[in-house]
């Protein structure tokens, strides 16, 4: 069987009307306003290198550090999303002002192929100096996958042009040779843009960057170390205390435990997985299942939040998952997907369908408001109101990450091998894919994920025998399938969550899914100690939260759901263009017998009410009040 | 009536074994290792006024500020403990200590009076250019209480004469007289200071000053604004944001809502009750009534812990008490002490000794270790075990504030009229009152807080009427006090808190006073929504909490304490001298049969199990593990 490989985006057609609404409002709405955006906080500006360079809009903190530094990556991420939105139809408005953005970078290029504004316009003799805090190579990094996107949308290649004579300046500046420096990024993402650079050009040299960063992170006498000295600078005074923050503390193949700065880790997993599969390199494969592993089974939130502290934005202890705290950032979750579908893509194994999946819908979709113009950055699963979306965030990371996300989504629907087509995703999509036997054209139709019935249509140019592989989410229980009404047993043809149907296939042929989404209770692990005496409501991929907005008076965290309570569904047309929420008889505590005083001997009161469960993705697009995931059980 | 006045701590005699261990451990090792502390820290050297200044201990950070601007602070509060000390028993090592340190601060004033050692090193020409952030006003404040308790232990004047010449320097800077600035401290302290001054030494200039630094407070133009002008700064850049974190939004009689950092705004409140009464100032006491009002209906932890958030080191919202960040810092519950005792002095009522003994034995207590040489600086109520204690702390305000009132833990036992005693703590104390009818000797004998049965014998050196007030405390149900033997019906004779016994009092007479102390369980207020479905667990003034060490393997995050499980006492021996710890059937989660997951559908399974709860005030001074206070409720 030959590997299976992701259809790309731009060949899936979204015509499901949950996708096609995000999506849409992505293309009309997030990415024009994100140049805005962009232009107004200077950052468009800073491409131009003013002179003299005007004064700091962050000043630098106490690390001496400011944000400024990796402007140049919020651009490149722009031009990614914006250039994912042109593949879907194009835009010439959008394109000039990307052409704006190139002519800047062209004239700020050096001679040498060197490209990083703020080290050309501030301090150009200390280029390379700081790589552990100051993201040059990380800047690169998207401003890379920024042109591949653009290149692929509109065959323009004046950028990639540019970035190649970048990276060819970064393979003579970096490596094992003599006069070269043995560095590597402080924060991980050149890697995985190498090695699409390679999947794009087919040259190996990038991969063999990218390979080279890996293997070099970590290694002693450290790197860091050697260029803080350089600096003048204690090697010991790193402001994060310890290199688990970049995940250069040890050699990544040794790394078992996932720690530090939860976007730079799920980036160099994805890179991890990547060079895994190019090189089929066993050890590196190895070393991402143990991370996986140590994640899954204590480090990740039932939304698929990641890194639950705001000082090091990152991962802490084993079960330390603080509800109201929660720093857990959408870069996070949407990086968690591209970890998720490049392991996923190693064996073709449903569970990381799942996460990919329960990170899309939960952890990554919550970071993009209903409107298309605000964001989260921090996702925490309980608030007491003051959480809210904001328009633009100092670092604003996120809001690229989402509507990259948004835009390239049907990326994560289907793969294809040889001789086989496997579903990960459903929610309604079109395409045609080309196997051994043939082009096949497919069309999946579902309400997903407000239902599970799901419906695909396959037209092969002639009848060819293939497999078509279904993923069978892990949270489904009696799953159905048919193909053609003729019903299949689904458990014994499952394998690794995908149900295999291997026939001679007829243009006309239709299977049938049926995956029952029943509400469901969920329970941590009692080392969670937030979440004792606690539960979750899910229904199919999507996790549930309590909004105020629609649990009347009193802060939401008032509510205590009796363990015997039937929760039920309700079709609401009239939330958000039409959504499924869930209600349940709970108990709220009353306050009205309640004196002055915060403490008393007596229990409060308790009041019948039904509660009703919105999707946490939706959560905060309303009038500002209290929400919660976990409830309290009674 | 005559107006209530404590009875100084020098006169109280501690005897009973509770406290008696407390100060003996303060006094043998904890002022000692303080000056150790101070020294190694370099807090000491920065008094010799080193040339050239060594550099920065502690940087400045991004708002341009180092903590070492108020180390002249913690010298004095260092006196103000030692000195304390001092009044228990004399030591010429100690006091030869003290002497090196005021020969320091005689070489360092300069000749106008000013005595500042941060400004008269490093910055001298931009002294009082930043009141706002740079504690010269509360320096004085600290360096005058320590100056005055050393006077009081040893007849020593020096220290104070210089600092009365300091003060008299600050009179003549401050002020609405031409010339003059209109300014007062960004952290409040000075006041209470010079009214502790005016006391002493009778000279109204000094509570007259403390006056206009209250009065001045908040006015518009408001001083901070024009300051930072001065300074060439932007006053709206103000770091914190609003004026409301140093209690300077508003004039200060207009403020009814508790805001801003917590310290700072207990220092003021005790200052505006101070000056209530010394000028019988209604609307002062009025504006202390409603603060009280609002701090104590919504914004105080169980264990009388204030300011839940660290960002303002101070207050949020109301009933924003979040358990696990829980700030709470201990200088905070000793300044409560503070301002309760003189709120108490106000009117005589004990709802204010209440929350004093409530703050003395959880919120105080809590930040000193058992050996005496650690300590607390935030008192969060949950922990995973990673909160511990501290031998310093960058900012080592809490250190001293734990020993000075240890120190002087007599003063809050009894206070006296002309023709009454009144009893607010009990715990074994010895002392003389000498009343308008002649001079009692008292003594108080209990087991308090272990035990309700208290024990008065009174010896008036001559037969004399007199009332005697005991303090039934807001936590005790079914009191019962006898006087030689004769039952006293408690109730009826008990206003505003006190049992007034009035009558012609014998040498040998006997008052017993029976305060039953069933463990008993506490909820708070519905709008707490982390202590929803939670419930803490108290007994006579204690504060209860369950730590891991007593209560076997795993967070006691996992245990639930079912409503109906029986709450014991058992008196342990074996532990820390003599405690008395609550034991209970409850819950415990059950991990045995997870598997590798985290969030499944089926509840965790639960094993009984006996929980044991120890006193607050002691966690963390056995080995490392998890702690809670409020349990989930079965």
């Amino acid at each position: 069987m030959s590997r299976f490989v992701p259809m790309r985006f731009v060949d899936v057609h979204i015509e499901g009307r949950f996708w096609r609404e995000r999506l849409e409002t992505v293309l009309a709405r997030t990415i024009p306003s994100q140049h805005v955006q962009l232009a107004e906080h200077g950052i468009l500006e800073s491409l131009t290198l003013p002179k003299p360079p005007p004064p700091l809009r962050f000043p630098r903190n106490e690390h001496n550090f400011t944000v400024q530094v990796f402007w140049d990556s919020d651009v490149g991420k722009w031009i990614e999303a914006a250039s994912y939105a042109l593949s879907h139809r194009r835009d010439p408005e959008i394109e000039a002002k990307i052409e704006t953005i190139i002519d800047d970078l062209e004239k700020a290029q050096a001679p040498d192929g060197y490209l990083n504004c703020w080290y050309l316009q501030r301090e150009p003799e200390k280029r390379w100096t700081n790589l552990r805090d100051n993201h040059e190579l990380y800047n690169l990094g998207h401003l890379l996958e920024g042109a591949i996107a653009y290149f692929l949308a509109t065959g323009r290649r004046r950028l990639l042009t540019m970035l190649e004579r970048y990276v060819d300046h970064v393979r003579e500046t970096f490596g094992p040779g003599a006069g070269q420096k043995r560095g590597y990024c402080g924060h991980q993402e050149i890697e995985l843009a190498l090695v699409r650079l390679y999947r794009l050009t087919g040259e190996r040299k990038h991969l063999e960057l990218a390979s080279y960063f890996i293997d070099e992170r970590g290694r002693q006498p450290h790197y860091f170390d050697q260029e803080a000295a350089d600096r003048g600078d204690d090697p010991k005074k790193f402001w994060a205390k310890s290199y688990e923050y970049n995940q250069s503390h040890k050699p990544v193949r040794e790394q078992d435990r996932v720690v530090g700065h939860a976007v730079r880790a799920m980036y160099m997993y994805s890179a991890m997985a990547d060079l895994a599969a190019e090189l089929s390199d066993d050890s590196l494969k190895r070393a991402c299942e143990l991370l996986w592993q140590d994640v899954m089974a204590s480090k990740i939130y039932i939304t698929s939040g990641l890194g639950p502290a705001a000082a090091n934005e990152g991962f802490t202890e084993a079960y330390d998952l603080p509800n109201d705290t929660a720093y857990a950032e959408t870069c996070a979750s949407v990086a968690l997907i591209f970890w998720a579908q490049r392991m996923l893509h190693l064996d073709l194994d449903g569970k990381y369908a799942d996460v990919l999946e329960q990170a899309l819908f939960n952890g990554a979709l919550t970071g993009l408001s209903r409107d298309g113009e605000h964001y989260f950055y921090s996702n925490p699963l309980d608030s007491d109101g003051r959480h809210r979306r904001w328009a633009w965030h100092t670092c604003p990371c996120c809001t690229m990450n989402a509507s990259r996300l948004v835009a390239s989504v049907g990326g994560y629907f289907v793969s294809h091998s040889d001789d086989a087509i496997a579903f990960h995703l459903y929610g309604g999509i079109a395409t045609s894919v080309t196997l051994k036997s043939g082009k096949v054209t497919l069309r999946e139709t579902s309400d997903y994920p407000w239902s599970g019935d799901i419906r695909i249509e396959l037209e092969p140019e002639q009848a060819a025998e293939f497999t078509l592989k279904l993923r069978i989410p892990g949270w489904s229980r009696a799953a159905k399938a048919s193909v053609n009404g003729q019903a299949i047993a689904v458990e014994p043809s499952t394998t690794n969550g995908y149900l295999s149907i291997s026939r001679k296939w007829q243009a006309g042929d239709v299977v049938e899914l049926d995956l029952p989404m029943p509400p469901e209770r969920v329970y941590a692990h009692p080392s969670v100690r937030m979440d004792v005496g606690r539960v979750a409501l899910k229904r199919g991929p999507l996790v549930y939260c309590v909004e105020q907005v629609d649990n009347a008076e009193g802060p939401v965290q008032r509510l205590r759901l009796p363990r015997r309570s039937k929760v039920g569904i309700k079709r609401r047309s009239d939330l958000f263009d039409g959504i499924v929420v869930l209600a349940a008889e709970a108990l709220r505590l009353d306050d009205r017998e309640w004196s002055d005083t915060l403490y008393r001997r007596e229990p409060p009161a308790e009041e019948r009410v039904t509660l009703t469960a919105l999707p946490y993705y939706l959560w905060s697009n309303r009038e500002k009040g209290s929400m919660t995931v976990w409830l309290a059980e009674a």
